[in-house]
């Protein structure tokens, strides 16, 4: 049986002061001297135990791992760089100090690479299966941020890896691209840019109505992951299906000038008509948005 | 049956532009313009059903203004005023859109009152109980935060309200005493505060652990509530017990110099020794931290 007061004392202990955190968490607040020509950007991401993960199956420190890359990806999706970022756990009763550990520890692991210091947290135990919420701070760091909106008509629409079937293990291991989207954003290659969260159909949604256009996709450009070919073995879906519908990719999907290297997979265009269309062997059809939708 | 992104298009509809903010939510990151004189302090809190409160029992609009004020409380503790927040909730499934949107509605109301902009969310069903959090973002605006670390030997210790039996409604309506805080810090009233969330005897402890000093209360000067008496009547404890221990109080705790206005309720004394002692009719005992602490 561990103590929630034992359990925040060694969190503290981890904590350290920088030039950017004056006071680290331990206080109701921590306490940042923010620098005056960054952008602040904030947004929040949690982790559900049989929704985004199986605690039967993966360890804290994995899923730890996981609630802070998908913020990281956040910062990713707008080209900032993570400064700053606060936890919030919901252990179920009875979790080891050691779990409760690894699980921080996961989310530590994540955000190291990037110095963005965890100053503070919040932790509960209850009868009910465990969450994890991470609330992140970016600062725009001499990059303009890329939204959602910036599309122009006639851009390239472009992804940064192959796609689908993250589900086979991809979802918890991924590396949020953000160090690749800071060097994209620094060259002025992206008009509009998303994380593939949701899944690419979906994702690409939001920004044809962010940016008010359309796109239109060319099937055969699409990068399918060998885990959607897989994945399609066992569910009657084609691999095509699932590299446009599965999310949790956490690859990039932006628009931006034509042409660009070829690291950067363009996969369609940006039209003026808005809506999404694909095209298959010279057929055209609606595309539908269908990832990841949590049905309340 | 809502649709997860139903609910995320009305709460966007509820955001808007401000000085503070440059873009709302409904792109991966809201983006903030900070103000170069303004320290940024930082913090989250959640709400569990079954925990902090009872589903069956509270609506979703008095849930949310919890959540939110909890968080208030804690800007209060270090005399910051609220600037924005970013909310996570995980959604029992099945959860009509109309409670959704009043956990949000109770989130913005208390929020309100201090212009305090909700940027972000994540939100998810699952087949969980509800959980909200929030993370809160304050800034300075002009008044050195308050840290728990700032007591001195000889302050009085003060307390802002009566305390004890919360648990019979108060913990769900209390008012964040933000602005009376910024009122203390302003006039250099307090050297050290903290909100009474876990009760009395416990979060004088984090002030005399954060101080490196001790503290002698007179029992004769707790305020005690009505409800720590009504509750008494049913526990076989002492009202006294209630009130030093039973916590969510979320009135103010700080030390400061003596005498101060009678408003203030000095009920004791910072002491160099580093204990805690209460005296009761001339006799002194030990002052044990029995407040609000989860078992993991």
């Amino acid at each position: 049986m561990t103590h929630e007061f034992d359990f925040i004392a060694w969190i503290r202990s981890q904590q350290k002061k920088s030039r950017l955190v004056s006071l680290p968490a331990g206080d109701d607040l921590a306490v940042l001297k923010w620098d005056k020509d960054d952008l602040l950007l904030v947004g929040n991401d949690q982790v559900l135990d049989g929704v985004h993960f199986d605690s039967e199956k993966h360890s804290p420190r994995d899923i730890g791992r996981k609630v802070m890359n998908r913020n990281l990806s956040d910062c990713a999706a707008m080209a900032c760089l993570p400064a700053a970022a606060v936890v919030t756990l919901a252990l179920p009763r009875g979790t080891p100090m050691a779990s409760a550990q690894e699980l921080y520890l996961g989310i530590k692991d994540a955000a190291a690479p990037y110095y963005c210091a965890i100053v503070g947290g919040d932790t509960a135990s209850w009868d009910g299966k465990l969450v994890a919420t991470v609330s992140i701070i970016g600062r725009s760091a001499d990059v303009t941020p890329v939204t959602r909106s910036g599309a122009k008509v006639g851009d390239g629409i472009y992804v940064t890896g192959p796609l689908g079937g993250s589900i086979l293990g991809r979802h918890m291991t991924f590396e949020p691209r953000v160090f690749l989207s800071r060097d994209i954003a620094k060259r002025k290659r992206a008009h509009a840019m998303i994380d593939l969260s949701d899944g690419l159909s979906r994702d690409l949604k939001h920004i044809c109505d962010g940016s008010k256009v359309g796109a239109i996709l060319d099937a055969s450009l699409i990068p399918i992951h060998d885990d959607a070919r897989q994945l399609a073995r066992q569910t009657g879906k084609s691999p095509l299906e699932h590299a446009l519908n599965d999310g949790e990719d956490y690859e990039l999907l932006f628009t931006g000038p034509q042409p660009l290297p070829k690291e950067f997979i363009r996969i369609g265009q940006i039209t003026e008509q808005p809506a999404m269309l694909i095209e298959t062997d010279g057929r055209q059809q609606h595309l539908e948005p269908h990832g990841w939708e949590h049905q309340l």
